[in-house]
């Protein structure tokens, strides 16, 4: 047994949480699950679900371990399915294969199917043990519970700023403010997210193509969302470029040029008009709405200013992940990564809580949550 | 032993660092000096250099070993001096108590003196060994160092903002954004240092008093220093009324108030005329090297915005330390740490290095160094 944990359920349930991370960015809106099978302290059999609608990673787990399987023990992230749903249910073949006992980090969110799995099998006299690593298989599948809870997506509000708060120089100059490492990092989380959002403030400025970049190659872009309450998008924007490798969604407000909203339909752009909120902009908790029916599961929020601001204040920001360079611009008309009206008492800020800091070359990453 | 060292020097070297640390506040302009001696691997003396004037560190270690001194080891964080200031050399001492080795973790950064301890030791036939825990020893007389070899105060920068980058909200509320465990370590900090300074603008707009208050009670307040271009200070200001505990030093420009200039200075403020900047204000670099020459060797900056820019822009500060609560305020005109015109382009951005992490209950503490 590794040391750093407590015990040898902690140990297995954390190589199943290592594989089940693997799928990361290839199963959403589907969980990430890692299963591992144990008999007489050797594992026999692993496994992960890798795709969206594919196999489950007790399918895996347990065809590897085939014969062996009789008499061992799973270990499975998450709760095992009950239902017949894209696939079998995984109760069923943990039964099948003769599992003495599963060992579970965390029941299915879904209120729906919660704790069914865990008393199919304990009703079949397997031993179940749950609870194991919880806490970090929660962090682990964050956009899943969010999403299959609440049918809204897992929101990542993402920004890079100098020591000084500072997003970019009284220039507006903002080439880079963070590191090759940090941008680097910002590329994987743009690869495991569903959607990418911003404003046409940043459209029209930074003409950027919100596509991802891994420096190994692969990747796939998630869909990009803009938001643009008077569809005022420019016709040769690089984003409309890239309709090829990936939806882009432009979000407007009732009464934007209809014209104009048929010639991107046509070039095959989604145009989603909502109501207008108190600033006669588009409605975000109306836009986050639409976007959970879509099957959108996630959005990385990259700004500006302006829309962080309206997005933190409606309350769809899950989480924030705020990069910080050591470097000083000053300027009092810089700009900084939230704006808008803002808040008028501090005690009323809004809180991050659980907060954690990762080193990405020269910057510091500080994440945290926003669920009040 | 204990663990964590690389070897028994650096295990003894540590110790008589940490005794260093006990004089911090206390020896200004003087350094932090600790020493230890070390006889067949029992410590049989210790010292610490405890206040601006008194006996070194080295007096002390040497007083407490007494006859155990013949035939040992003394272990010392700066270079033993070799003249007679105010004390006569500890050199002389070190021989004539038969210390058969002597380990220094720096020289003394003066350099009028650096080496000369070092080469009398070794001429009178002494063992000396040198570098050990050298950039520990560096860091903790920064402040020295600075002093000594530049005669100038070694400048921090304090600053707490939220995580999207503001130091008061957009009416101007400052109240708190960081918590009580960051405000009490910067009483800890003013309790370190001989000055600290703000702008004319915090003190008409917050009233500070700027004294050290610390939980435990003592604790002495530095000199306020107000960099007031204009002469505007209001004379009901309470740092007024903190004249009867440490100095108040006002920085104004050519061509004040000559009236109020002497109104102030018979309250007992010490009121400084410098120059004007390009931009008509106090020239900071002209007022550094005057608070050198009155014997400040260390000055905590507090802010505001312009004056931050101000100081970072002219070179004057050394170390930035940047407290990040997890907030968010938001706010286009809400204020920032660092304003004033700005740096133009993303590459010319003041570079900061060597940053450090710490945390204080929830929030960051950055710090770095601004040295080119």
């Amino acid at each position: 047994m590794d040391r750093g944990y407590n015990n040898s359920y902690e140990y297995y349930m954390s190589i199943a949480l290592g594989l089940a991370k693997k799928g990361e960015g290839a199963v959403n809106p589907n969980p990430l699950v890692g299963a591992v099978v144990v008999k007489n302290g050797e594992i026999v059999g692993k496994g992960y679900h890798k795709f969206y609608g594919g196999p489950h990673a007790e399918v895996y787990a347990l065809g590897e371990a085939a014969e062996k399987a009789s008499g061992a023990d799973i270990y499975v992230s998450l709760e095992p399915c009950s239902h017949y749903g894209k696939t079998p249910p995984c109760v069923e073949a943990i039964i099948k294969a003769g599992i003495k006992r599963v060992i579970i980090s965390m029941e299915d969110p879904n209120p729906l199917v919660a704790g069914r799995g865990i008393n199919f099998l304990r009703e079949k006299g397997v031993e179940v043990i749950t609870g194991v690593l919880e806490n970090e298989a929660k962090k682990l599948n964050e956009i899943f519970i969010k999403y299959i809870t609440k049918k809204i997506p897992f929101v990542i509000l993402k920004t890079a700023m100098t020591i000084d708060g500072k997003i970019s120089t009284y220039t507006g100059e903002s080439k880079w403010i963070s590191g090759e490492e940090s941008r680097e990092y910002v590329h994987k989380i743009r690869n495991k997210v569903m959607g990418i959002m911003v404003g046409i403030g940043t459209v029209i400025a930074d003409d950027p193509l919100l596509t991802t970049r891994l420096k190994e190659g692969s990747g796939k872009s998630p869909k990009a969302i803009i938001v643009d309450s008077k569809l005022r998008i420019p016709m040769e924007s690089k984003i409309l470029e890239t309709l090829n490798e990936r939806e882009v969604i432009i979000a407007c407000t009732e009464g934007s040029d209809n014209e104009k909203k048929d010639i991107l339909e046509e070039k095959g752009v989604k145009v989603i008009i909502t109501p207008k909120d108190k600033n006669n902009k588009v409605d975000l908790s109306h836009l986050i709405n639409e976007l959970g029916k879509l099957g959108i599961d996630s959005i990385l929020l990259e700004g500006g200013a302006e829309l962080n601001f309206a997005a933190v204040s409606c309350g769809i920001v899950d989480k924030i992940m705020c990069f910080i360079a050591p470097k000083i611009v000053g300027g009092k008309s810089s700009k900084t990564p939230i704006e808008g009206q803002g808040i008028e008492k501090m005690n009323e800020a809004i809180k991050v809580k659980d907060i954690t800091y990762r080193v990405f070359g020269s910057d510091l990453l500080l994440q945290g949550y926003l669920y009040s």
